[in-house]
């Protein structure tokens, strides 16, 4: 798996993550090779095996969701003609800034057209469904696609969180009513927390975005943000409603069964996977490096034989039976027999995250036992092999839970009221998150949001929609009566 | 599944496929959905479920295939610095005519340096593999990616079988000896015929390829054909002894046991998926539409039921009951419950390419029988429930070893010798392949070649390395003692 194993001094890792995130991210990034920054192109990085095993199979979970939800794989192409790219003029403006675009083919012939790569694929995808869409029973029409998106991004890049080209699944879908498309955004969200949540262990607050940080060309925008070690805030998913806006620009139209032709209501939602499994490291990693959960780690288990004189060869065939057994079991198992020391491999696959460690050496195949160690709890346990099967399955939940257990406490008074901008950057500079009386997120607020943002170190988040509050108290910015209570963080 | 259901004129097919395959091609590809031709770039497609989800199901079974012989997945940026392309020199000459470049991004940025949309990926890769292979116990070192690549094909374009964008897996291997590359090409050849013959139902023929039809930069290339309806042979995997050449040109070096630092040695395979399904639906459909492989059919069975007057309930309730017991067998099926007659939903799945329907109505309901149709032969048998499931999993393996033994049997004669250029032209006017004596696929027969392609309507795809077979006679271009056997063929 590593083409550095030789090299002993990268076996230990140890960075004080609360104190200095940055640097732990760009060393974990590098030392337990999940991103090549070298590549040469700004954003641009290569994913490595151990990043892209366990984003596969995060792909997979997200996709057994979206599926059993009667949703249909499809796929469409990288290119986007430039027309098609400005039908939807609040989307052509918002996405044109970042399009990277392709004019020319071989020793320099030109393009009939300019050609997009896909910043999202809204519109290579909604001239087609204008095609497919004719009939009443043709609706609801739910596809994805998994694919990679191409975004010139100005800021500063990093691995997974920020890249130029990173991994998604976009969804998009083709409704009768606007009611059917609030009930797909309502499905979107308990989506995003079955995946997100429950699989990847990233607890989340779920907000209805401000008018002026919606989804361009869209009506409304609901994501769930998760918190990073340094206080700030990451969005996670995100789904959109669309309204009729779409439909209209790309002439997405229905016969209904009064045999009027009328448009069609959409939605979309994007979850990026490469950017959730550089939130999902960055929340569950800890000074030693990563801590995969056991539903999303390329290796569950690795077995590391402990050699000792001329046992090796009884040491090695009980280290092979029990990968056989673990194996059988559907668990994803390595049998680390390289040459390195126990106390090297031990450091290595700690750094790599690996969940679950059996140790066995000729005192354990006396005993028919072997040592079983968590990554979570950094905990040992003596067990029989009888019950290792078990034992394995049974840890593998409870480190998942262990670790979303943990991410959920540093949501514990996380959010604290604050009512002027010292108290907001107050609550911000203790990595908090200010819950802000605010006169409204429709766009008449945007005056107001302009004053906050220049005035604090914060961005508005929007309105929670998982919990009800109450607006009580005058707005933080032009001090009219609040309608709203909005929240306000650092963010990336 | 279609949008096109209640459009009662589209569920009859019926193309006579052997003498009107161009026709039936675009025909199928239209009405069964699987590629929509109205997307506007020249070249590329939208590959609607149908399709995808075959493909998706082709993927998994090579991604196995391939894991289960140690490589892992990766992900590379899908562009590529033009320096980077630009190494390695035959290379470079072979791919650029195909590139399409990116010079601008937003509002007109011009980017510091051009990229290319990767037209394959040695380019991206090869200089992180001269970063990560370092010594000889990083050796072998497998990995593969599954992606889209881009190829401005000047040759008209076909969906799948020529498209710009194509979705393949690319496997990218290093090594200490040129003996252990030799060893991967093997290994390739026969993940070739694992996947593409037993799972998906191609025989192939394996060739050697021409110095001059070689893999641009390569040594060597070896490739597997399948024939299609029409008599010409297209290509599906292709796998590259790359030598040390590529580890030249970028760089890849590794310490070996004597502590010196000397050259990779590097192979490359990339089977294109895509291709491959445009293959496969071409080899197995009929006239009445598609025959899928059991084992990449998106649904193994359609449960299509009879309903009469008052039985509805009773029927529906009966369906539902077997699309949860084959469902828990692990089977993918799909129950029509639409509106449309049983004989509208037979023509449609049947032109969808179902592998197997079970129909049932009052009179099954009864007898605790199910009527099961099988899509190869058009036969129906009438069963007892309890018999169901292992009936479905015994016919699927039935159906796809049916329909492997049909392709082979196209196979049966096909190969005719042929010693001059009438002889060629004449075996391919009758839809055959000629064995022809031919002097050398060394450089020094590249003149040979051309008078061939000159005075005759096939291309030479090379020597067979899947059978033993001595040369005689004289080339059929120059007269000089033939040193090998070659053949030729009309081809995609």
């Amino acid at each position: 798996m590593s083409s550095k194993k030789n090299d002993t001094k990268q076996a230990i890792f140890d960075i004080d993550k609360e104190n200095d995130f940055p640097d732990w991210y760009t060393e974990i990034c590098r030392v337990a090779e999940l991103a090549d920054v070298r590549y040469g192109v700004k954003g641009f990085t290569p994913f490595p095996p151990w990043s892209f095993m366990s984003m596969n199979l995060m792909f997979e979970i997200l996709e057994e969701v979206l599926q059993r939800k009667d949703h249909l794989p499809m796929y469409f192409p990288t290119v986007i003609p430039e027309t098609n790219l400005t039908k939807e003029a609040k989307h052509v403006e918002g996405f044109t800034p970042q399009v990277f675009w392709i004019e020319t083919t071989g020793s320099g012939e030109k393009l009939e057209e300019r050609l997009a790569l896909r910043p999202t694929s809204e519109a290579a995808i909604y001239p087609m469904y204008s095609l497919w869409v004719r009939s009443w029973r043709d609706l609801p029409l739910k596809r994805y696609q998994r694919c990679s998106v191409f975004r010139s991004e100005i800021k500063s890049t990093r691995p997974f969180l920020r890249g130029r080209e990173f991994l998604w699944i976009e969804s998009h879908n083709v409704y009768a009513t606007h009611d059917a498309v609030k009930a797909q955004i309502k499905e979107d969200l308990e989506t995003t927390k079955e995946v997100c949540t429950d699989n990847f262990g990233l607890p989340v607050m779920v907000f209805r975005r401000t008018q002026w940080d919606k989804f361009p060309g869209g009506l409304n925008t609901y994501a769930a943000d998760t918190l990073m070690p340094d206080g700030k805030v990451i969005q996670l998913p995100s789904t959109h409603d669309l309204g009729d806006n779409f439909a209209k620009a790309f002439d997405i139209t229905y016969l209904n069964k009064d045999n009027e032709t009328v448009h069609a209501w959409q939605t979309c939602y994007g979850p990026a996977i490469s950017r959730i499994y550089g939130a999902m490291i960055s929340v569950h990693g800890d000074n030693k490096g990563l801590r995969l959960p056991f539903k999303v780690a390329p290796y569950q288990v690795v077995i590391v034989p402990i050699f000792k004189g001329k046992d090796v060869d009884a040491v090695l065939k009980y280290c092979v039976d029990i990968k056989e057994t673990l194996k059988k079991a559907g668990i994803r198992v390595h049998l680390d027999d390289s040459d390195e020391t126990p106390g090297w491999k031990y450091n290595y696959w700690e750094m790599k995250g690996v969940p679950i460690r059996v140790e066995a050496g000729p005192r354990d195949i006396k005993q028919n036992n072997v040592v079983l160690f968590r990554r979570d709890t950094m905990k040992r346990d003596i067990i029989s092999l009888k019950e290792l099967k078990k034992k394995v399955t049974d840890l593998g939940k409870e480190i998942d839970e262990n670790l979303l257990n943990m991410a959920e406490a540093k949501f514990d008074g996380l959010v604290v009221d604050a009512e002027r901008y010292g108290e907001i950057d107050d609550a911000l500079d203790h990595g908090k998150i200010a819950r802000v009386p605010f006169c409204s997120i429709e766009m008449d607020g945007y005056p107001c949001a302009e004053e906050i943002e220049k005035n604090t170190r914060g961005d508005i988040r929007g309105t929670r929609i998982d919990i009800d509050e109450k607006s009580e108290g005058l707005c933080v910015a032009c001090g009219k009566v609040a309608k709203e209570v909005v929240y306000i963080a650092r963010s990336y």
